[in-house]
C-alpha cells in the first residue's frame, strides 16, 4: 500500500508504494483511510520526537473494511492511545495514561498517513452523517481542546487568555468561547487572528499584547518555550496555566514566578472524542457548534505527502489535509 | 544599631555597627530582635536574588518595644509580606500576593538580622509561652510547609514523596506525616535523613531512590532544577507536584513529561502563621506537634553573622540561628 513513512536511521521521511498492508488482530479493525490531517506532533516526529519509526500521522477519518459485523463499512474516527486494559492506570480509569500504551503514528504503532491501518476496535467512534470527512479530521485535535474545560472549572474564570493562533490554539479558543468570561486569543499572524475573529473571538497581536498578571486562566498553545514565559507574565497570582506545548529540546526556563505567584500549571494532552463529535455535528450557528471550515489551509494527495508536511511547517498555514481515498 | 547588611553595588555582605535604628510609622511597631534564622532565600540574596539592598533576614522572634499599648513588651513573630490593603489582590483576600508588597529582608524592606526592625502592626503574631525563641524562629518556614496541605487535599493522597532533606523539606515532611498515606523523604545527606527518621518519617537516599512514576503527590523542596526533573519522573500521570524551589538562574528544563502525563504543578510560597504556631505549641509527642529540635545545627552571635551565613551555605548544616538579644 501507499504510505508516508519516517525512518529515524536516516532521519528522513518518504512516500512508499510497497509498504505492507497490515493484518488486523482479533481485537482490531482494518480501516481504509479516507482523509488525514497533519499536526504539530507530526512535525516534531520529523525532528526526532519519541524516536518514532514507521507510518506517520494520527488524525484521520476512515472506513472499516475488516472487523466485527457491526462496524463493517462504518465511517469512523479512532482514539490514538492503544491501551493494555491491565495496568494500574487502565484499571483506575485513566487508560489514556496506560503504562504500556502505543500511540498511532507517535509511539511504537503505525499511523494513518497510509491507505490502511489497524486499530483496536475499542478505539473506534462512528462518525455521524452530519460530520463531514474534513470535520472528522478535527475530532482528535478538538477533543484535545475540550480537555481544557475538563481540567478546570472554566465557568468560574472571568478573564481567559489563549496564547498561540495555530491549529490547536484556534480550536481551544472556539471551545472556550462557549463559556462565559472574557476571552482573548493572542497570536503572531494577522490572517490566523482574522479567522478567529470571524468566529466572534476577541484577538490581540502579540506585538500589541501587554501581559498584566491578571488572567484567571492562560492556555499556552504556542508550541514554544517562550509561550510559558509569556503565560507566567499573563496569569494572575494563584491563577492557572494550562500547558499544551511540547518541545523536542529542553528549554532555558525561569520558573521562579510560578513559585512566588503560587500559580498552578496543568499539563494537558488528549481528550474525549464524543464531545468533539457532538460539537462538530451540532447545527451550524448554534452555541454548541464548533466551526472548523476556516482552519483548512491546504489539501494534498497522499502521493504529495512530503509537500504536505512542508506546507504544514510553514507558519502561514493552519490545518493541512491529506486526501487519501477521496 | 548592629546589622547584617547586603550591598548589591559591591555584591557583598557586612556587619555594620552604625546602622540607623529605624523609626516606626503609626501603623508599625518597633521590634527588638531576640533570635533570627537563616533561610535559603537569604543565601540567594547573596547571589543577587531580587536585587535586594539593606538589612537581610526574615525569620525571627522579637519583643515589641514601641507600638500600641496592647502589643508593648509582647514576644512576637511577624508575617513577612507588608501589604497595601488596596490592590486587587488585597481586596480579594489574597494579600500575600499584594501587587505593591514589600517583603522583610527580601524585597525593598529592611530585614531582621539587626537589633531592631519596624514591621506593620497587622503583621504581628504573639508567641505563646509554650513556644520557645528557637521554635519561634521556625514559625515562618513552618507556615510555608503548612501551605502544602492548604493547596492540595493531602488526605486523598496515598503515596507522597518529599524531595530534599534540607530545612524546608524537613519541615514539609513533618507536616505531611500528620496525614494518612505513605510518605517518603528523599535526600542526599545521611545525617539529615536520620534526623527525619527520628521523627518517624520514612526516608530514602537519592542514590537508592528509583522514581517509578507512581506518587500521587511530590513536593520539590530541593532548591535545584534537577529536583523538578526528578519530581516529574516520580509523580504518576495526573498526579500533583508542589514546587517550593526557586532558583536565581534560569534552568535547562524539558517540561514535555508534564504535558504528556497531564501533571499538575502548583507553585507554593508563604502560609498561615497561626497553624505553625499551634503545631509548635502543641504538647510534645502529640500527633499535632511539630518537633524542630533536631533541625538546629549552629548558633552564632549577630557579630558573627558572616560566619553564620557561611555555615548556612554548607550542605551538612540544617538551620543556623543568630542570637541577637539573648
Amino acid at each position: 500500500m501507499l504510505a508516508l513513512v519516517y525512518d529515524p536511521a536516516t532521519r528522513s521521511e518518504s512516500i512508499r508504494s510497497d509498504y505492507p498492508t497490515p493484518t488486523p488482530l482479533k481485537t482490531e479493525a482494518l480501516v481504509q483511510v479516507r482523509m488525514a490531517g497533519i499536526c504539530r506532533t507530526d512535525l516534531e516526529i520529523l525532528a526526532g520526537y519519541m524516536d518514532f519509526e514507521g507510518v506517520m500521522g494520527h488524525e484521520f477519518v476512515g472506513t472499516v473494511v475488516e472487523g466485527p459485523q457491526k462496524w463493517k463499512n462504518k465511517r469512523v474516527v479512532a482514539e490514538i492511545n492503544c491501551v493494555c486494559e491491565k495496568c494500574d492506570m487502565c484499571t483506575s480509569g485513566l487508560s489514556s495514561h496506560c503504562r504500556n500504551r502505543t500511540v498511532l503514528g507517535i509511539d511504537r504503532r503505525e499511523g494513518v498517513f497510509a491507505e490502511y491501518l489497524t486499530v483496536p476496535i475499542r478505539n473506534l467512534h462512528e462518525l455521524p452523517d452530519n460530520v463531514s470527512d474534513i470535520e472528522g479530521v478535527f475530532v482528535e485535535p478538538l477533543s484535545a481542546a475540550f480537555q481544557v474545560v475538563r481540567q478546570v472549572d472554566v465557568d468560574r474564570m472571568e478573564n481567559v487568555v489563549v496564547l498561540g493562533d495555530g491549529r490547536l490554539g484556534q480550536l481551544i479558543a472556539r471551545v472556550l468561547k462557549m463559556h462565559p468570561g472574557r476571552l482573548v486569543l493572542v497570536g503572531k499572524h494577522a490572517e490566523k487572528l482574522e479567522a478567529a475573529e470571524k468566529q466572534g473571538i476577541q484577538t490581540a497581536h502579540s506585538d500589541q499584547f501587554a501581559p498584566r498578571g491578571e488572567a484567571d486562566l492562560v492556555v499556552d498553545a504556542t508550541g514554544t518555550p517562550s509561550g510559558l514565559e509569556l503565560a507566567m507574565r499573563t496569569v494572575r497570582p494563584r491563577g492557572t496555566i494550562i500547558l499544551k506545548s511540547t518541545f523536542t529540546e529542553p528549554a532555558q526556563l525561569d520558573l521562579t514566578p510560578l513559585v512566588v505567584n503560587e500559580v498552578t500549571v496543568i499539563g494537558s494532552r488528549c481528550g474525549a472524542f464524543h464531545e468533539a463529535i457532538r460539537a462538530l455535528g451540532s447545527p451550524p450557528g448554534s452555541p454548541d457548534h464548533v466551526d472548523v471550515s476556516a482552519l483548512v489551509s491546504k489539501r494534498f494527495a497522499l502521493t504529495e505527502g512530503l509537500l504536505a508536511l512542508e506546507a504544514a511547517a510553514r507558519s502561514e498555514n493552519l490545518k493541512v489535509l491529506l486526501d487519501v481515498a477521496n
